[in-house]
């Protein structure tokens, strides 16, 4: 449990308004569109050459956590990279997050700081600055709300409509695996909590488990796309599986698809652990949440040099719509794509 | 009750992607800086030639607003409005705002739509664009985030931390009002819920109520001093009461303040309602919160200009540090400015 109150200090020690400056007196902003942050009525950035880029995203205990088995650093660093993934997703590059924490009473001090440690070593990790937000008191459960901000050039921005027939479709990392990894901390906290005295069984499974606990967005790719000048033609971050996100895509660029199932990158881990819980790998990766991987479309042209790039595979490409959305099995047999997403988003 | 679910839409029959497209699908962007809404990872906006500023509130059920009587047109309209707030005592002007929610099960589509229209009429009111933003299920109770993001020219920004030396002390309209309406409306809503068959007795405080339920943001006073060129030397706004921001002002910019109490505009209604519960009225003015009226400093020279201002009100000046932050009472006696703001904050 994260918030054991043993010898820990007490929220309301720091006063009204010590909390926010405590957690936030060490931040040196970084980057020159940060040009004030925390302290003032508002943080205050310059983007004279470049679109600016905003996302927003809510994390309610309960819902999209579950305190039993997550830590609280984790959390933090996993609610500023689900919002910085966003960014990417539109070929942009996060520099700003502001953060607001509702906070109920079961917190001690020492919690809010291992959950802003995780903020910052995210901070840090993807080279954003923490330049706004506040604490408040929660009477209900933890609430965390991350706003970032980004830039690019307009002319490299990406977005969802545009996919074009004939288009590959691509996508980073690896699917299911934070799903099927949400569920062993599920079944494993479950068990604990019976009381049985058997202790969590996760040996094996710490790649699945770490997709879900700490996941990253992709800058790495974001990065390698425009070193090798490839603009994708849409593109999206796949938070509700990629059923719900190419169905975003193909929708709102008004055209269909052909995704072929076995080139549907699934890791090793969740293979086995899809095994172990009877339930078909594919199924995880298609309405299984929470990868953060990236899923874009690119001109044919791109094909091999994507194909050579590490990481990101070619599951499929773009049709007519009236040729439908489709995933096509490895007998030929083709099945219309729904979205099953996660039913809290 | 806003929530009775009689012959209301649940709002599972719009499936999980059709909540947010509903509520926004009328929203037409109003602003140049707003290049691209609601519909993709991110928004997108153009600031080329102003500072952008960004600022982020989170409204808490139980903790800053009470459903028993609250309307959740009010709600929506007095969240966004929270949030131009603190963009207007930056000096600047507001363009857009994000919103995310969090909504538990007890809501119809109905009650969402009746948020939503009071979100969007404050949009209406102040020129603000709907940009993003999404819903989530909650578990506990209804959670509202809102990022506002507005612009000036460098070179109008307004800090806390610039007050000067002998500079006037300025707040706009009067004090005390929404904290003495709360405490109104939740006095009348424990007889009500008591069942003792009496009515809410509200007649005569229609002023105090609407200072709670539907505040408005200063736009017009921050547009006043834009035309006649004063620029002030240092804002806040008053969401917390006028002694904690005061204090913030002088702390940040190492001054003092000399206040004068009977300067300190208290409205009619607000001081008959302090009467009748038996509190000083200026205790609700220094203490109370939400407000949201701007307090600033500006040059000596502006005093008769100032003077001169409909719904000004100059109630002190600014002193070196080594004379204290006081407020000196109309017998000459003077007492120190002590932070006792909300306690949720």
């Amino acid at each position: 449990m994260n918030h054991d109150k043993s010898e820990k200090t007490d929220l309301s020690t720091l006063g009204e308004f010590g909390l926010i400056d405590h957690l936030t007196k060490d931040i040196k902003l970084k980057n020159k569109s940060s040009k004030k942050g925390v302290g003032d009525d508002a943080a205050v950035l310059r983007y004279k050459e470049n679109e600016v880029i905003v996302s927003t995203d809510l994390l309610l205990e309960g819902v999209h956590f579950n305190l039993v088995y997550t830590p609280l650093k984790h959390l933090g660093y996993k609610a500023v990279v689900v919002n910085l993934s966003d960014i990417y997703a539109m070929n942009c590059f996060p520099r700003q997050i502001t953060v607001s924490i509702g906070i109920s009473s079961k917190f001690s001090l020492e919690d809010i700081e291992l959950l802003y440690d995780g903020i910052k070593l995210a901070c840090e990790k993807y080279g954003v600055d923490l330049v706004g937000g506040d604490t408040s008191t929660s009477v209900t459960g933890l609430v965390i709300s991350i706003t970032a901000i980004g830039e690019t050039n307009k002319s490299n921005i990406v977005y969802r409509n545009s996919a074009r027939i004939n288009d590959l479709i691509c996508v980073s990392g690896d699917l299911g695996g934070s799903y099927l990894g949400l569920q062993l901390l599920e079944r494993e906290s479950n068990i604990f909590e019976e009381g049985t005295g058997i202790s969590p069984h996760l040996a094996g499974y710490e790649y699945i488990i770490g997709r879900q606990l700490k996941p990253e967005a992709r800058k790495d790719i974001i990065e390698k796309l425009y070193e090798m000048n490839i603009k994708p033609t849409s593109m999206i971050d796949i938070s509700d599986g990629l059923s719900s996100e190419i169905l975003h895509i193909t929708t709102s660029s008004k055209c269909g698809c052909h995704i072929y199932a076995e080139r549907i990158p699934i890791s090793e881990e969740a293979n086995r652990m899809a095994e172990e819980f009877g339930i078909d790998p594919l199924t995880a990766a298609l309405n299984g949440g929470e990868d953060y991987e990236l899923l874009f479309t690119a001109d044919l042209n791109h094909h091999d040099m994507l194909e050579s790039m590490t990481d990101i595979h070619i599951i499929g490409h773009i049709v007519d719509e009236n040729k439908g959305k489709k995933f096509i099995n490895p007998d030929g047999t083709a099945i219309d794509i729904k979205a099953q997403g996660w039913a809290h988003s």
